[in-house]
C-alpha cells in the first residue's frame, strides 16, 4: 500500500519573533524541518513526502530536502489557510493509500508512533495520536465555566493518519472556521474519530523555549 | 483584611525519579519553594504563610522558611489527598480575609498577579487564573470521542484565591474523588467560578524539563 506524508511547514513564524520560520530554525546544528522529514524518511523508505512551504520561503525548504536523495519528496506552497494547505497536498495523493498529515514543527515524532498510525488507521480508516492532560482545564460556557473531567480529557498531536479515501473525500467538503485540523473535517462527514497514544516527546515547536527542550529531549533528558 | 497563602508543597515528587522533591530541587541555587515564597512576601508585607509539608520532608522545608525572617510562616503537614492538606491549612485561617491556595512548586508566580487575585477575589468572593489553550483538545465520551472549540479551553493554575468565609465553609463537605483543585470544592457550593487572567510562565515543576524550563524564564527567554 503507498504511504504518503503531508508535511505542513507553510508556518510563516510570526509568533518565534525571528526572521525566520520556526521550522527552519537550527537545532543542534540542522533545521527542525530535518528532523521531521528524517523521521518519516526512517519510518518507511518508499514513503512519498509531500512538503507544504510559504511562498516566500521555498528556498531553505528545498535545499533541506536536498539532505534526502533517493527519496520521492515533492514541494507545494500552502493556501490561506491550514484547510486549504492540506488539500492542496492531497491532490498529490493516490486512492487506496494511508496518509500522514503532519506538523512540519513536530520534529521528534518517532518512526515507532509514525508506523503504529498507519497501523492503526489500517484497521479503523483513521488514527490519530494523542496523550493525557497534565493540567486542570475547564470549559467556558454561556453563562460562565464549567470543570472537565481530567481523564476525558486528550490532547492531539500529529500525524494524523487516515486511509486516503476518506480524507480524499472529506476534503471535498466547503471550508469552515470550524476545521482546526484533518481529524475535524473527516469527522464532520460522519467517521468516528479513533485515538490512539501519542508521545510526550513529539512537542510542536512554536515558542523559543521549545527549541531549548527539543534540544534537551534529543540528549536525552526525559521530559 | 488579613491575607493568607496556604502554599501546597505535600508531594513526594515521585515523578521527578530523583530522591529531592521537587519542590526542594534546586533552580539556580535555590530551592523551587524559597521562589514561590519569596514571590508571597514581596506581594505583602504582613501576609500570613501556612506551608503544608510532607511529613517525611520537613526539615529541609524549615530551613527555607529560615531566609525569611520578620515573616509569619507557620508549617504543617500534608493530609491523605489535595482536599486534606488544604483542610489541614484553612484550620488556621481566620474568617473575613483572602485565602491564596497555591502550588509549591509554582515558583515563578508574580506578586503582580497574587495581588490581582486579590483583587478579584474581593469583587467576587473568588478568582481563579487561568490562560489560553495553545493545543487541540478532544474529550472521551461514552461512545467515542469529540471535538471541543478551542477558545472554550481554560487551563487552571494557581493562587485559587477565595474569601476565606467561602472556601471555610465548603472544605466542611465531604471528601469527594471529583475534587482535583479548590475551585472544584467552592464550585459544590454553588458558588460560580470566577476566572481571571494568569500568566503563560506560571509553570509547575513537575518534570526534569521544568527546571531547565523555569531556569530560561528567569533568564528572559519569553516563554
Amino acid at each position: 500500500m503507498h504511504k504518503y506524508a503531508i508535511i505542513v511547514a507553510g508556518g510563516s513564524g510570526s509568533r518565534m519573533g525571528g526572521e525566520l520560520p520556526k521550522q527552519f530554525q537550527l537545532l543542534k546544528g540542522k533545521p527542525v524541518l530535518w528532523y521531521t522529514l528524517k523521521a518519516f524518511t526512517d519510518a518507511y523508505e518508499d514513503i512519498q513526502i509531500i512538503l507544504v512551504l510559504p511562498e516566500n520561503h521555498l528556498e531553505p525548504g528545498q535545499q533541506i530536502v536536498k539532505e534526502f536523495p533517493g527519496h520521492r519528496i515533492r514541494i507545494t506552497t500552502g493556501g490561506q489557510t491550514r484547510f486549504h494547505s492540506v488539500r492542496n497536498g492531497l491532490r498529490l495523493v493516490d486512492a487506496h493509500a494511508i496518509v500522514f498529515v503532519h506538523d512540519g514543527v513536530r520534529c521528534l515524532v518517532s518512526p515507532q508512533l509514525i508506523r503504529r498510525c498507519a497501523g492503526a488507521a489500517l484497521e479503523n480508516t483513521n488514527a490519530i495520536p494523542s496523550i493525557a492532560a497534565t493540567e486542570t482545564i475547564r470549559l467556558e460556557t454561556a453563562s460562565g465555566n464549567e470543570a472537565v473531567d481530567r481523564n476525558r480529557v486528550r490532547i492531539i498531536q500529529t500525524p494524523q493518519t487516515f486511509f486516503s479515501d476518506v480524507i480524499k473525500q472529506a476534503y471535498e467538503q466547503a471550508y469552515d472556521p470550524s476545521f482546526t485540523d484533518e481529524a475535524s473535517v473527516v469527522e464532520q462527514t460522519g467517521v468516528k474519530i479513533n485515538l490512539i497514544e501519542g508521545e510526550v516527546t513529539n512537542i510542536k515547536i512554536t515558542r523559543p523555549i521549545d527549541l531549548v527542550i527539543a534540544e534537551k529531549i534529543l540528549e536525552g533528558l526525559r521530559n
